[in-house]
């Protein structure tokens, strides 16, 4: 993100045009998209909430890195409120053939895509589409380098918020790989802004982020004093190839000895305290398979509220395109 | 399957409720749904027959094989029944980051879908993911190892009426690869339940299977044995790989002059007898490519009825779902 | 193409049934597929123009190549007009089972697919198909071996037209890899339809092609004898395995120095002539990047037509077929 690119998500009428980054969406409209999303939660084995707000749209769904679960969840959140959905498989076609981004996108917006949900392993590939495209068009960053996942965000804000909406007095422990995670970076950003009490960024020291990343974080190498009496505990995917092969992080038994959410762990923090995880999980690395399958785990209403929020963006993105 | 998975497949009002074998499926139940699959075929060049039992319904494809005809079989099947099909390619991504199969289920579950069509390469995953999802969700076999593959076998039968629905005085050969064919289990259940009069496994000594696994069918090594008065003879793919490359089982010359089923072969069936393929075929290995082609051959016939009996199992588990 | 398939694409009332190629397509058919696409061009942000003159029907999408912009631009078009459509992914599932194209095509026949839209490396697949099909079944060429690609010469018409419809008193010149290029070949045929004043196709002596592939044009080694006073300029996409690696061709920036098109080369157009290319481009090769930005650039308006192209064709079949 560069300094103007909060001012870029919104146009000149302050809607919310493009969704690039929790930096510079406000507590207010970070309420009104959780309360929207709340609409979205239909009993398990009734129909689906709908809305034709997108009826007539087309989004395009453009991961340049693979993905299936992000994927599906901006797939059905575009169908059930009534778009055509282009799934594009980027990695196997125009970019074996050599084509820029910038082509891609001038092609898709050519054939009249309205939305393009976006994911890439480079910094700072949403804004620059944003900034690329006609007037008319809205981006959707789906997950950026180890920058920004802001749906994502936005999902941890809502499970969290289901669970305690206090959060001046609450305390959110996120345990990993912090420095490469886009994932904490999203929640981090959508906690402060919701005036979190405490925000604890939990890892050993090699995993540890730059601290002016995290303004207002705590820094925390031990898992014990991360968890003490924590609200929250959410523990982060570990990328397999990292452990045991960098300096200063430890192999799968050693991880999750001494940073594994478990039964045990969790006994630091509060009693009533939910544990969560971005998925895919790796069972036994960074989270105990029975705790990831327990009552205290809300990992699912993590995947239920993911489809939720992305309704919520992408209905007030419709309503803004429709009201043009 | 376990003993007690035929008995998962209805719910506690003895509705159908997941497809997961032909075992348990009584001729009742099975006449109806061939019943049904004959109202969703259309002449050629009309439209397709299409109802709404499933709309507002999502129907997730999780192909852990590559299958295009199954696969695009069952997309239309819930698309003309109006569901959102969200077809997942699990092999490219969720499994490389080492997601276990429950994890994929469960995530889906949460987005709120409501049929899982499965295919794996193992025994014993579709009444296994069946026993872990919710009460509100549905799972379809659409092929296991070499066990099960109800759909087809529901197909096959439905092409088998068309030509002659006097079971009892009926005698059906199956010829090829019956050890490795979930095919031919899945065939044999079905007729089995419908009493048919005489079935035949042929295929080299090699290739036979157990017999315990086959109750009440002959196993046949003779080809000629095999066809004798049959009124209908489904050759089975034969798997490229295992051809010349296994003791006792011929090259590919070899095979198709002993188990080609081919113009001079049918001679020892009944003057009208049908020939059937699952299809993909190798032809000029397990069947005659003008015969495949010529008015004996029902094989696009099954490919319409798999169209249509996936419908019909869909269309009545959604109307079950609807009725909740 | 033989002789007879420019026959075989109308069926026994003179209705467009397939669409194969260019030859055979008069000037009035091609000027009313023009009309009718113009009326599915709508303003960038407003919502597509659809129809449902596909309703019901199935469009099965068979890419034995790799595509990304031409599928998605069927994909589209097919699903702006009420149809289906089915995605196949042909390379990795039935060919590596090394079922025979004919056998897929019978396939999806007996799945109720209505139009298939068909890529392949080979010459002469689409006509193929089109002879074995049943009578209700359309088969679109969405790209032939370096034969044909009507439906890009078709949008490539419709380009020119919205620049200059005076077709007679019209230089078009072609540069780039033309004995390769089924575009050269489908704009050349669509061209000489329309009673083009000069068509000049420009190459290096290495790439051109057979005179008699091209009867009526005029055949250039120097670009800027090719430019001269031309309207339009179509760069075509070199193929990067072709440069410097074959005797006569030459390397990227000798290529470029001679016959990419750029601000320098484009002098010896006429001043307000418009600049082509077919995508995905190579940027510094065939064409200079910032050409292909500026306003003499027609390239997404090309990739919009191809959309509005597909579903003026798509439209007629599909209202053909509902008269029948």
């Amino acid at each position: 993100m560069q300094p103007d690119d909060t001012k870029l998500q919104f146009d000149e009428r302050g809607n919310l045009r493009h969704f690039l980054s929790l930096k510079g969406i406000g507590a207010e409209l970070l309420t009104q998209l959780l309360d929207d999303a709340e609409r979205y939660l239909a009993a398990p084995g009734s129909l689906p909430i709908r809305s034709q707000s997108l009826a007539g749209r087309t989004v395009g769904n453009l991961f340049f890195e693979p993905s299936t679960r992000t994927r599906a969840s901006f797939d059905l959140a575009g169908r059930r409120l009534g778009a055509d959905v282009l799934n594009l498989d980027v990695n196997t076609s125009s970019r074996k053939k050599g084509e820029s981004i910038l082509d891609t996108i001038y092609t898709l917006e050519a054939m009249h895509v309205d939305v393009m949900v976006v994911r890439d392993a480079s910094d700072g590939v949403p804004a620059y589409i944003a900034r690329h495209v006609n007037d008319h068009i809205s981006v959707l960053n789906a997950g950026e380098s180890d920058v920004s996942h802001p749906t994502q965000g936005l999902l941890d804000l809502m499970t969290i918020r289901q669970h305690n909406d206090d959060f001046g007095n609450m305390t959110v422990a996120i345990v990993g790989d912090i420095q490469h995670s886009r994932v904490a970076m999203s929640a981090s950003e959508a906690l402060q802004t919701m005036g979190i009490g405490e925000l604890r960024l939990v890892s050993p020291a090699a995993l540890a982020p730059d601290a002016d990343r995290f303004p207002g974080a705590h820094i925390v190498d031990n898992l014990a004093d991360g968890l003490k009496d924590a609200d929250v505990v959410m523990a982060l995917r570990i990328q397999r190839e990292r452990i045991g092969n960098l300096d200063g992080v430890p192999g799968i038994n050693e991880y999750f000895a001494n940073y594994g959410i478990s039964h045990d762990s969790l006994v630091y923090a509060k009693p009533d305290a939910i544990v969560m995880h971005p998925g895919p999980m790796n069972r036994g690395i960074e989270i105990e398979g029975t705790l990831a399958d327990g009552p205290r785990s809300v990992i699912t209403k993590q995947v239920t509220n993911g489809v939720a929020v992305r309704m919520a963006v992408l209905d007030r993105i419709g309503k803004m395109m429709n009201a043009r």
